[in-house]
């Protein structure tokens, strides 16, 4: 997998922070679903990848207080001038860049540039190793300010990188859980978190009344819509490759409501990582240096892997 | 087209009105594109299609006021006891029976059996050909049921027998609306309604709050969730035929709501009807007898026909 696409780069500049902007040397930096589909040109994108990251600020001109301080960061960069701004829906602007995905150079690099609006700091009682997963936590958290889960029955299908985040979100919310996981391995690691964990064909059909695909493909979409209760909720928490066939009759004919879900709230991640409602330790399988990034990825593609981590400040 | 799914049945027992139930003599019913897909076998339903009626009350034991009145109904007949119908969602418990789609027989028949609680009656001042109109017209009133539209930007993709209806609801419903239409008959139509019509291609990109498609297609999908903006609705007013190849990210990244619409409030249909606020009249192609119906299928199936009737009182 040496290919051009996956070829170490040690010849980047150091990006140059714009107006508002700071520099954040990167410490870590997570490889998520999202990464793996760039490389397999699902999106028009030729730049650095990598949008998960935890790092400290190098520069922050006009913001000196950024300075030396250890940061998260929101991925997308708005306009804040046109209609989808005005209304509120900075994250959905359509000049937006957005870290390692759209228009900005990402977080596999020893230094990334995000305007200073979008950073987080870090509480000291997080390690670098939780700090990470605050973006794809954060995205976890999108689910419930969508949609209400409280007292009602909620079904997970899925428990890889985005599921088991999402479990342990849900488990925290007072609904009445039920994860769908094909691995044995994956049901026992939800065991020891208190959650239920069944193999996809024992997921009851018409029982949740929230239903999430986290696994971004037809199946996963027909498992959750199947268990679903007419007029339930289905959230789609990851994106899809590329076209496949779906049947949508049974959205139609038992009046589901799908929902598309994709960025979340930053400080509610944080304060359940602080506060340790949220274990993320455990989903780490390996970090390797920058330079080896090729390697870290090969190895994040793999079936079943959860967290793989780039530490560029390692290289 | 003289196969046995399309053979006119003169066969058929009269149906015996159940216990609740009265028996309508059917005046006039109406081809759907239900039925269409039924007959090309997109639903395991081998028995009478049809389920656009109006007719008059023959018999309705223990309800002896409803003889003789002129009626439509409400095609799903509910269990009463399941935890759906419990919850209130009468029309989609699990065993129901539907009029002329599954597991009770239809309209395109001299008579057809439906519990009493189901009929409406018809306002004397409707023609039967008006009436004939309220089932599709109260799926079309669940839209703004289902999405608040007052004073948003709406889309209504396709301008076929359903769109045409939805399109004249949602232009007495204080939204701003734009309807796209293949046809420039169709757009001519809609223009002597006072409604925008506009070609597919023509249709405003990420304009629309709330997009309805009435087409059924994955290219009508694909065109209503161009149109939206992001956090826009997307509502499904029509069936899929099986499976399409759909891609579901751009719901996933704009984060779309998908709502699944089916069958929608009579009274509120009948009300529309009754005071001209929805004209009907043009929509009917032709009327068949009974004895033609393999007929009037085909001619219902051809492209851009709006509505074909048949009329077992004629035969």
């Amino acid at each position: 997998m040496e290919d051009g696409a996956l070829r170490a780069r040690r010849d980047l500049p150091r990006p140059e922070p714009a107006p508002g902007e700071a520099r954040v040397r990167v410490i870590l930096a997570g490889i998520c679903g999202t990464d793996l589909e760039l490389l397999r040109g699902y999106y028009p994108f030729a730049g650095v990848p990598g949008h998960e990251f935890v790092g400290v600020v190098e520069e922050a001109p006009g913001h000196e207080a950024w300075r030396g301080r250890r940061v998260v960061g929101e991925i997308n960069a708005a306009c804040g001038a046109c209609d989808d701004c005005a209304a509120g829906r900075r994250a959905h602007c359509a000049r937006r860049t957005v870290l390692g995905i759209r228009g900005r150079a990402g977080a596999f690099a020893e230094a990334l540039a995000l305007p200073v609006a979008n950073l987080h700091e870090v509480p000291a009682a997080l390690t670098d190793e939780q700090a990470v997963f605050t973006e794809p936590l954060a995205a976890a958290f999108r689910v419930p300010e969508q949609v209400d889960v409280a007292r009602r029955r909620v079904a997970v299908v899925g428990a890889g990188r985005l599921g088991l985040l999402l479990a342990q979100v849900l488990a925290g919310a007072r609904c009445e859980l039920v994860v769908a996981a094909r691995h044995p391995d994956a049901r026992r690691r939800l065991g020891e978190l208190g959650i239920a964990g069944v193999a996809p064909t024992a997921l009851p059909a018409r029982w949740a009344d929230v239903a999430v695909d986290c696994t971004g493909t037809p199946e996963g979409f027909a498992l959750a819509r199947a268990c679903l209760r007419p007029r339930g909720t289905l959230v789609l928490k990851s994106t899809y490759a590329g076209e496949a066939p779906m049947n949508l009759s049974p959205v139609v004919v038992d009046e589901i409501v799908v929902t598309g879900s994709r960025c979340g709230p930053f400080a509610p991640a944080l304060e359940a990582l602080a506060a340790g409602r949220v274990a993320v330790g455990d989903l780490v399988e390996a970090v390797y240096p920058l330079a080896r990034a090729p390697a870290a990825f090969e190895h994040a593609a793999r079936p079943g892997v959860l967290k793989v981590l780039v530490a560029p400040a390692a290289s």
